[in-house]
């Protein structure tokens, strides 16, 4: 078999066989097969599709080249939840607490940094002073025994070829293709050793596929492909064309968290909690419906006990447990500015993507890999689409330290939105379809 | 500037400025830009296509990634063939020295190796005992001043960006590609400081285009991207369905052009190096008519002037002229193996590419860069298209030195001939299209 066959077979839009996309893979892992071949390829693959069996043998293919967790020996079913990454979203440190609170059910959560404009889970929990996500495979496992719950970052161990092939997609632009989406995100997460999946697939202008024709594609090809690797998939559309509830930014997102784990917090973010955990707690078989199952997520946050379970999850990560009840005690900005509306009106449509690049521009993300982030500053949302604002009313306002790109921050922002005379059409629904439930 | 913003709008099939394709070369020739972006960026160029004016960009951004020779104190016109490259092809050795013993005209000539199943100048040439291709472009230009022609490789200084990129299109598929293979060609040529340009498109089963509709194309390409850098180009699309000539293989194709030369040779060779040398005597207003140059291009193999115009280049080039006049002094095969007829009939169509490839398998040509070739191989055709056969006859003469791959040359050759009851219909034209001309 040769590498250049396999572009070139690409390139003309056959089908490719499971055993040539794994000698392609495992190639590529060994260092074998160079970046130039490689990239060829996935241009390739990109511009030519692969199909649904091809995106299988890809994924499976990914899940081989490293380690696959094991944890049939540990009691209960092993859940997880991904987010295709949006503005503001925070699920994952609300959710992962709830349903391990639930018992029965555990949570191996592998979860990745802060990408483009959307925030990474791992950054966020960074922010509680002491937080690790760096866990050995043996602590991650005890930690699941014990807590019910852990979450970490990638290891060199899981999914090497994802990792490899995904700094490569980031440079030659290769990123945004289903195909290659759904195995670099699948591969790591069935590499996780779970039974079940929940999907939250964001859609709209703060999403990386802004329409909902490219997110039920995504969708539905993320659920084929668990179920053809045996997993019970369930995907879940949601909207992204504004923020997740009123906080974008590291430590402000964890703040955010804790004060719906409190039992407050914005209405949305706690609906789509609810939903998630819900879906989590169905697919771990510890309900018998999605109802009940966000019945139980409710009652977990109003005893207290989903926050405790995060203190828990804290205090065994190497965090300061205190942070979570004296939030002062994480990282906050020197600085604030507010940008006001120009004109009395309605928050029209909001340029979703746009407020999460002002969080990067303000020092909350990363441009390139080898950026170091700023865990205290990014904005807080005063406004969501429909809402009346006045002249001279604050829309957002940003938390910084430094005002090196604080104008250029305010002009993204500033931008982000839009006034109209007239109340906008009601927009999408929080929670749209649900594909494979 | 960001090289991957280049390749995403490529991908998606935007048409780049000229300064973007130049930013993307330059960076590219320095290693500022690596391997694997190179690689995505011609694929997706080569599946969204470039147009005429990225063409012309790439192969002007090429042209001048190195030197590109003046030659305008050299008095006469500079003209030059280049061939898309066929089996038995070897016309550049008989044209180079029938224009340059006209007078008036120089043909300042920079070839290439063998490449997959064609034959290259430049190891023909090596075939002559000391016959050197490595001359200076000092010693380059003084061949050019005092025998008016020289023939010799690419230099490092000479569009480095195409020696580049031509090892990478060679490994990630991205070979076959009508702009990228004008780019490559033209940038190459326009850098020898030429005034016009003929070249040979080859069509057919031995050629890289197999079909007249793709040659035409290319064909017209070149020539709009020649006008577009002030070149006067030419070109000619010729049959390549069958070898040209008896013979293929490097030190058979000398002795076959010092057939021609000295005025016999199989009628197609010598008919197509008139019509090539008399479009170069013509662009180079030496002759008033293409028809005159046919005339003059006889007489100056029928006076022998021609023949000493080659003796002079191989002495001027190192070479030992005696070769030219007693071919023994020529690598020969120690020895020789017939296909022969397996029916009575006629000779088909004949897969010519497989013959070329057969040469390769007996040394003559490289199946990798590093190769090494034995110059002394090769084939030698004893049917044409048409030929009537009876069984038992030889229908193709293998010379070889080493039985180690003989069998996969013999069934390659074999396999290549078909016989039919009936004659088959008449072939195309050796001289299709001339376009711009």
């Amino acid at each position: 078999m040769r590498v250049v066959d396999l572009i070139r077979r690409k390139r003309d839009a056959a089908e490719l066989l499971p055993e040539e996309i794994r000698f392609l893979i495992d190639g590529y892992t060994r260092g074998d097969i160079p970046d130039y071949q490689m990239s060829a390829w996935l241009m390739a693959a990109f511009l030519r599709g692969l199909n649904d069996a091809e995106t299988a043998a890809l994924t499976e293919a990914m899940l081989y080249s490293g380690k696959v967790l094991d944890f049939s020996d540990v009691a209960g079913r092993k859940v997880d939840k991904h987010s295709t990454g949006g503005v503001g979203d925070k699920t994952s440190l609300i959710i992962a607490p709830i349903v391990a609170a639930a018992g029965g059910v555990r949570v191996p959560m592998i979860s990745g940094r802060g990408l483009g404009h959307t925030g990474g889970t791992l950054d966020k929990l960074e922010s509680i002073p002491g937080f690790s996500v760096n866990l050995s495979l043996g602590e991650f496992r005890r930690a699941l025994e014990t807590v019910g719950c852990a979450l970490i970052g990638q290891t060199a161990e899981i999914a090497p070829a994802d990792k490899k092939m995904y700094a490569l997609r980031d440079v030659t632009g290769t990123v945004e293709n289903r195909s290659l989406i759904c195995a670099s995100i699948m591969s790591k997460k069935l590499a996780e050793g779970i039974d079940a999946l929940v999907l939250d697939v964001k859609v709209g202008s703060g999403a990386f596929l802004k329409t909902e024709a490219d997110a039920t594609l995504l969708a539905e090809l993320m659920v084929e492909t668990g179920r053809r690797m045996g997993k019970q998939v369930v995907a879940l559309l949601t909207d992204m064309d504004q923020p997740l509830g009123r906080m974008a930014g590291n430590a402000m997102e964890v703040r955010e968290s804790i004060e719906v784990l409190r039992g407050a917090g914005p209405a949305d973010l706690r609906e789509l909690c609810l939903v998630l955990a819900a879906w989590m707690l169905f697919l771990g078989q510890r309900v018998r419906s999605v109802d009940e199952g966000k019945v139980l997520a409710a009652e977990l946050i109003a005893s207290g006990r989903a926050l405790e379970k995060f203190r828990e999850i804290v205090r065994k990560q190497g965090g300061d447990a205190r942070a979570v009840d004296d939030p002062k005690l994480l990282p906050r900005a020197g600085h604030t500015f507010d940008v006001v509306a120009a004109a009395d009106g309605y928050i029209g449509a909001t340029q979703c993507e746009q407020l999460g690049v002002a969080v990067v521009v303000l020092g909350g993300g990363r441009e390139k890999k080898e950026d170091s982030i700023d865990p205290a500053v990014g904005l807080v949302f005063q406004k969501r689409n429909g809402d009346a604002v006045r002249r001279g009313e604050p829309l957002c306002t940003l938390h910084y330290n430094s005002d090196a790109r604080l104008e250029e921050a305010r002009r993204l922002v500033e931008s982000a939105y839009s006034i109209s005379a007239q109340p906008p059409a009601a927009g999408r629904a929080l929670v749209g379809r649900v594909i494979g439930g």
